[in-house]
Parts: structure tokens; C-alpha cells; sequence
């Protein structure tokens, strides 16, 4: 049985899943580290990338949980950033370093052609025919495991307003962004959707939906 | 101590407390009246509305806490219904008929004067000199009560936007709406949140938080 496309993402109570003013410098926009300020504590996601300590809550189950079951994450362009327009010679290489957290293939949506860039154990995939390209080319290497839909918000847009995303996980933080990238835009109503898990601690709420295409 | 002012409102998962196109015969707008099926199948809403039956769960015990604690609503004109403008000769009542379930004094903000209207046990009051009058009146109705600020969506964000509100309840139900009038426009960044409680059955999800002017 093949996996099924996963959106997840940390949002704000207002929506958004980046701040306004994006730039190199703060690349999540103005405030929008807070929205993932309960993730940084946590064991599993300070293991994932090479620190000690850690706490160790429902929230981290969580995250083992996704890392465990998935075997391909794909993202846009924008998150995996370097700006936009053509790649150019000395193309950008990610904001992960040497050894990305992923160990698994990453397809990134992106207008413009590149090779593959192979970091450590992770190798990242630009896909430059569409969406559904980029999806059948990584459930084709995820092989039983799961897709990751990791961001950004129109990468996200697009996927859902295509009803090609099977479940869908917000992580929402107490804040208030006021602007930015919002989840939602341009997505319509016509995804049903079944509330399937909620899970908390005090700094985040993990809301889980099945979205199907409804009746 | 005075009481405190509590935000209750349903919404949606793309932030929406109304759908598109609002009318006298859609008043929550297409696909508004999902906001709330939740609640109507409740047994706390269905004694309160005359009816029998009803489920009895989580969401049924934070109503009935809601109910014995609110002392006074707040809520908007477009709330209270009858369209906008000046009152008229033969003034629309409210959507609730004779007997309201409120039972006990609701403050209607208005940009147009108008007496008192006494529905049995409960009394409209309509405010004609903004938000913190209607605020300070409410208040004292309610004595060592609290008051709910019910809706809609314009006059929550006021009352968010001015840092009024100290708790605020998002009844999160399953379903996109894809447009309509979004809670959080208008109010910015500056309130700082943090989640007090999460309580969830399958068919919502309650989200409270403490609201403050930060630090």
C-alpha cells in the first residue's frame, strides 16, 4: 500500500505560518520563530540535529512518530530558499548545513531546472513539471512510508486546493502574527475534513484532520 | 473583583466565524450554520432552547460552566440581526423570539439609539457610544460575573484590537468555509497569548487562552 501525503506545519491562532516582511534575515518573517519555539525544546528535534538534552513530552512522541513513518518530504521552493529566479553557478544549498535533518529524499517545487544535490544522506530533488510530479516521484522513493508536506504556505495551498493531501496536522502556538503567509488562502471549502487526534502541552496544540475529497 | 471579559466564539479551521455571503436567510453565510452543529446537539443547549435530549461530554460541561458564569453578553448589531441602519418604526426583536436564552442583560452595539427591549427575562441594550461604554455598562450589570463577548466578527476585533478581552475561547470545528469574515483580521500582533486549556471531542475542539498587553 502506498503512503499518504501528510501536511504538517506550525500555524499561528491567526493562520499564518509566516510572519510579514520575510527576508534573508528572517527568513519565517517578522515573529514567525515563535511559532516553532516548542518544537526547538524538544529531545527528539534537538537528537535530530546533533544537541544534547531536550524535553520529553506529547509533543515529541508526535514527532518520532512522523519521523519514523515517513520516507520522502516534499517543499517549496521558498522554504528551501536562495531566493527566486534561476539557481545561477554557485547555487544555494539549503538552510540545514552539511548533514540535513530529512536522511531521506526531499523534492523541492521549483520553476527552474537543477541537478541533484546530494548533502550526507539526503538528497534534494528539484522538480520543475508540477505538483503532481513532484508527488508520484516521492511516494515513488518513500516506497511504503509516508509523504511529508512540509511548507510553505504555497506549496501547502496548492497541494490542498488540488485535494492531493490525505491528512493534515497544524501546530498551533499561542501567537498572534498579524500578518504574514497564511495557511489557508486560496483554498476553498470544498475539502471535508474529520477531526482524527488532538494533542497538547502547554505551548502547543496538535490538531489532526483527514481531508477527503467529501460528498 | 470584577468580572472578567471572555470571548466565545465558533470558528473555523481557516479562521472564518462567518461564511461568504451573509443574507437574512444565510445569516452565518454559505456554509456557516457547520460552526456550530456541535453545539446544537448538545444537551446544555437543548434545555436552554426548550428542547429534549441531547448529548452529554466534554463540550456540554464547558457550556454549562460558560453559562453559570456570564452575568452579560456583548455583541455586535450585525449579531443581533435586522440589517443596518436606523431601528425603524416596527424594530426587528432578534433572532431568539419571546423567551431569548440569554437570561440576563445583553449590550448590542449600535451606531443608532434605541430604548431598551425586554424579552422576558432578558433585556437588550443598545450602545451607542462604543466599545468601553458598552464594556463598563456590562460590567456592571454582571457584578462579580463575567461577560461574554459573543460576536461577530467586527465587534470581537475591536474589542481584541483595543487589548479588552481576557480570555478568549476558539470552538474550532472541523470544516473550511474559504471565505467569509475572518476572526483576527484587524487585531494585529500585540496581544500576547497563552493556551489555558484544550478540551476536544470529535466533533470540535475548544482552544482557550489567557489574552494580555505583553510585556
Amino acid at each position: 500500500m502506498a503512503g499518504e501525503l501528510k501536511l504538517e506545519i506550525a500555524i499561528s491562532v491567526d493562520g499564518y505560518v509566516a510572519g510579514p516582511n520575510q527576508s534573508e534575515k528572517e527568513p519565517l518573517g517578522e515573529g514567525g520563530e515563535q511559532l516553532h519555539e516548542w518544537a526547538l525544546k524538544l529531545h527528539t528535534w534537538r537528537e535530530r540535529h546533533g544537541r544534547e538534552g531536550g524535553e520529553v513530552n506529547p509533543s515529541g512522541e508526535l514527532m518520532e512518530e512522523a519521523l519514523r513513518g515517513t520516507g520522502a518530504t516534499i517543499m517549496g521552493r521558498k522554504m528551501f530558499g536562495g531566493g527566486p529566479g534561476p539557481w545561477g553557478a554557485d547555487p544555494w544549498t539549503g538552510w540545514w548545513g552539511d548533514d540535513p535533518p530529512f536522511h531521506h529524499p526531499v523534492f523541492v517545487l521549483t520553476n527552474h531546472e537543477r541537478a541533484p544535490l546530494e548533502l550526507a544522506d539526503t538528497t534534494f530533488h528539484f522538480v520543475s513539471d508540477g505538483i503532481e510530479s513532484a508527488l508520484a516521484q516521492a511516494r515513488e522513493a518513500a516506497g511504503p512510508k509516508d509523504i511529508k508536506l512540509a511548507g510553505g504556505a504555497n506549496a501547502c495551498q496548492q497541494y490542498l486546493a488540488a485535494g492531493l493531501v490525505d491528512e493534515i496536522q497544524l501546530n498551533v502556538a499561542p501567537v498572534l502574527l498579524g500578518g504574514g503567509e497564511r495557511l489557508f488562502d486560496n483554498v476553498g471549502s470544498d475539502l471535508k475534513l474529520e477531526q482524527t487526534l488532538v494533542v497538547h502541552t502547554p505551548e502547543v496544540t496538535h490538531l489532526r484532520y483527514r481531508a477527503g475529497a467529501g460528498t
